[in-house]
């Protein structure tokens, strides 16, 4: 199998992209795959500083672009300190969110713009894009009742959204699989963890060959 | 005389810029001008958390561009919350650092391009530049003397620069003069306050007019 490949995972809250993305790193690690697995916004001292900025759910005077700005900072230090370093070093990092993220939720739902974020998101990692994007496709109503339901981690300042706005994610996330037919590849979220593991294992598979 | 003009006071730290400030503030205030005066990177408190991150000693790992978005993510936060509102309201505003900082120390003397620094600022922002811009040009090594011998607050993170880099700020701002000859006005930070004061306040009495 190819390694050295730099995966990103996407979709909404409560689509299962955290266990997943586990079970996904230990087949790869049986494989003899060297794997970072890592996740935005976050994933380094500075970029986490920055994390508990942007989620801090007293923060609803937040600007929508310097929201936007926050994500781009995070992920540039984010990428410049870990992502990078590691594919350099041959080995594969799969990512919990990056700029298909900024590109749905600020670009699309905020209603900023798809290109205008693109661009402040080129300013911080450069033109390269992800090799393979996997998109946990769900409906809204599903996400946001599993997070509320299993109560596993506080709720945070994207979480108490509008039902309105997430729906708008969803639509920005489909237009960019549009976008990047190549790239994106959809899973559907709303199956048991087991069968979602597959589909994406399989997806990957042969990707990677 | 005018109101509702958005000023701007630049240079490096070290140069007696918050102590003119306070001093144009209380003259203009006088003159019976309703004026808001504030200061960045900070100002109001999402923007103030910002600050902290960009500003601690420990961060010696923040990537350039990392910077540049946390200021801009700043800036536009700042400026959507306090200053655009104050103008609104008829208020004239003086701000202690703009976005000639961000193109002067991070567009110039940390060698990103002073275009692109630009163009996320606009994203930030939009295309509005200052009314006026006050310079305060000060040979760097007079300047760090100043923030050591005085000991009036904690050394930052750019405090600690190589003299070069202070060097290159400087040649930044004066191309920016350059560039933005109507806008920018420099006065020579190398005398003692009571005349900086008096030069600055003959700049922006006729300014004013």
């Amino acid at each position: 199998m190819k390694s050295n490949l730099f995966i990103t995972f996407e979709g909404p809250e409560g689509a299962g992209k955290t266990t997943v993305i586990q079970k996904i790193a230990e087949r790869l690690a049986q494989e003899n795959i060297d794997v970072l697995a890592t996740r935005e916004p976050g994933g380094i001292e500075i970029a986490e500083k920055i994390r508990t900025i942007i989620l801090n759910p007293a923060h609803t005077a937040m600007d929508e672009r310097t929201e936007a700005l926050l994500y781009a900072a995070a992920r540039s230090q984010h990428y410049f300190e870990k992502v990078r370093p590691a594919l350099d070093a041959g080995k594969m990092v799969i990512c919990d969110r990056f700029i298909d993220s900024s590109l749905a939720y600020q670009g699309y739902a905020r209603g900023i713009g798809v290109d205008e974020v693109l661009s402040i998101n080129e300013f911080a990692i450069g033109k390269k894009l992800p090799d393979i994007t996997i998109l946990f496709d769900l409906e809204p109503e599903i996400g946001l009742a599993r997070i509320h339901a299993h109560g596993e981690r506080e709720v945070n300042r994207l979480d108490v959204e509008s039902l309105a706005f997430h729906q708008k994610v969803r639509k920005g996330y489909l237009q960019l699989v549009d976008r990047y037919p190549e790239r994106i590849h959809v899973v559907n979220a709303d199956q048991n963890i087991e069968r979602v593991v597959e589909d994406v294992w399989a997806l990957l598979f042969d990707a990677l060959q």
